[in-house]
């Protein structure tokens, strides 16, 4: 693959060699890693103005609904839109979030509209990385707005926290009196906390749930990266459009406030940090995944297992055994 | 030290000998590292007959007292008991378990217990280690049942019921009839569940707490390590020494017929095999750990942060000058 050209289409915007340059990071093939790594070194810095939101929201609060409405919003206002979805359990249930476009039909047809499922891998960790170039390629590809949604399973949300710029969390109104059973790890990430289904029926119950978690957000620390009055909530309907454009005014004020105090690039720096880190670790451990490696653990776990070694003296040995000395 | 006589001092059952012996392998310091692993090796595979007994349950359940009134009722009747911590948090809260004996007065003057409070590391990778190898240590020296106590935070459970034969969850009376918020991960990890404080004014709503987990517990699926009538819930009174020896004969009976069944042996070869796996990769990392690496790591991470080079080039470059190149 001719990896200069391809960075020109996507600099040029073009969609088509957008996908097919995510396609080439979600590769494990090695040469594929070394194509993915040149390009993402030529476009580095390339298109940093986008904003990238964070969106949870568990399976039946309306998550497709509210991209579509939303990002159609955006597209109307001449912005253009991504969407990616970070969502490690896809492998497994064989994409249970985007794997459907035809949920979002308005949205997958739309000219300023990009719209990538999750790659259907199993490992958070390899979901994760990629997951992230591919904001990067959409940011050198000239997207104003990335969307990277996610479901509400486990360490997901952190993974999605860590690659935007706002954090944004998706809510159906509540049957009791009660909070749903979201993880207060989870609310302290959410900027915004929007209560969907605000429309027919469930109106009421929409405000009331919004009322509740307005007060619950009151209850936690305030946090150096938020101005006054936030983190916020607020009811929306997907299904109407309503209260959408109060909703991205609101994630504008708060960009634009973080942006003139710091934390925007701020954030962003360390994110760059966190994700080396990361890719650190990774690169680390994947001396484990080896054809070679796997055998040896094999045969020490066996060892090990009958008590015949123990797990310091045989993981010291495996390591030697490759060339990675302790010390 | 001599590391061939702190052997024999364990194996002879010498408290104060595997009070040294688990300094030892507490300490991060790398000569220490090298003679623990010593240590270990020659102790490997002896005194395989402890029953491991994994112990969860949040603070004001009264866990030092259940643990007090059993450890005496189990060296009353001439066994040998070992009580270890594991609790990533004491390093910060300055040892919130086991780190005043003197909530244990009766048991810690016993000559047939040794209480040891858990290490004050907030690295739940390294107190999972040296917890590990302690219980070692304390089945070479010959305890019959070894406590392993931990507090009901988060992954901690998860690390002590991976070093444990069986995993009890003590729980308190619940205020309402609504169950307590136990994890349902938490829950599905427990081989009985003891509802403690059966006793004065709480007794008749410790017996409906009991009957809620009963029925909670009949609700999860049957595990092919489980006789009849496992997982179970009980009451106990620590404070009146009440259901502790009903108690100890349920476990006895689950450990007898898991013995006979080949789920005991098999459940720590698995146990082994994992340790070694954990051991493997904490060897890995921490080779990011030291001061050259260090260094690197914050260099690079400012190219990072500051946009000119990506994540996976710098982790890339990092590896490579530590001479652990990809591939």
């Amino acid at each position: 693959m001719d990896i200069e050209q391809l960075s020109e289409r996507i600099l040029a915007g073009e969609r088509r060699a957008l996908a097919r340059a995510i396609t080439l990071i979600e590769s494990s093939r090695a040469d594929h890693r070394a194509q993915a790594a040149e390009l993402l070194e030529r476009l580095k810095g390339v298109g940093r103005h986008a904003i990238r939101i964070g969106l949870s929201g568990t399976p039946g609060v309306g998550k497709s609904t509210f991209i579509e409405s939303f990002g159609s919003m955006l597209t109307g206002q001449g912005l253009r839109v991504a969407v990616l979805a970070v969502d490690p359990s896809s492998a497994r249930s064989g994409g249970s979030i985007l794997g459907d476009k035809t949920r979002m039909d308005r949205l997958s047809r739309d000219p300023n509209a990009f719209i990538r499922p999750s790659p259907s891998q199993s490992h958070l960790g390899g979901v994760a990385r990629r997951s992230r170039e591919a904001v990067a390629l959409c940011e050198a590809a000239g997207f104003d707005v990335v969307l990277i949604e996610t479901v509400g399973v486990g360490q997901s949300e952190t993974v999605v926290a860590e690659m935007s710029d706002l954090f944004i969390l998706l809510l159906a109104p509540a049957g009791g009196d009660e909070l749903q059973g979201v993880k207060r790890g989870i609310m302290e990430m959410a900027d915004i906390i929007l209560v969907n289904k605000a429309d027919g029926d469930l109106k009421a119950a929409a405000t009331r749930t919004c009322a509740d978690y307005a007060g619950a957000l009151r209850l936690l620390r305030k946090r150096p990266q938020d101005p006054e009055g936030f983190p916020k909530a607020m009811t929306v309907s997907a299904l109407e459009e309503d209260g959408l454009q109060r909703a991205w005014d609101e994630m504008q004020a708060l960009v634009g406030w973080r942006r003139e105090a710091g934390f925007f690039d701020g954030r962003r720096a360390d994110q760059a940090r966190y994700w080396f880190e990361q890719e650190l670790r990774q690169a680390l451990l994947a001396k484990l995944e080896t054809p070679e490696a796997k055998a040896e653990m094999a045969r020490l776990g066996e060892a090990v297992a009958s008590g015949e070694a123990t797990p310091a003296v045989a993981a010291r040995q495996l390591l030697s055994g490759l060339g990675l000395e302790d010390g």
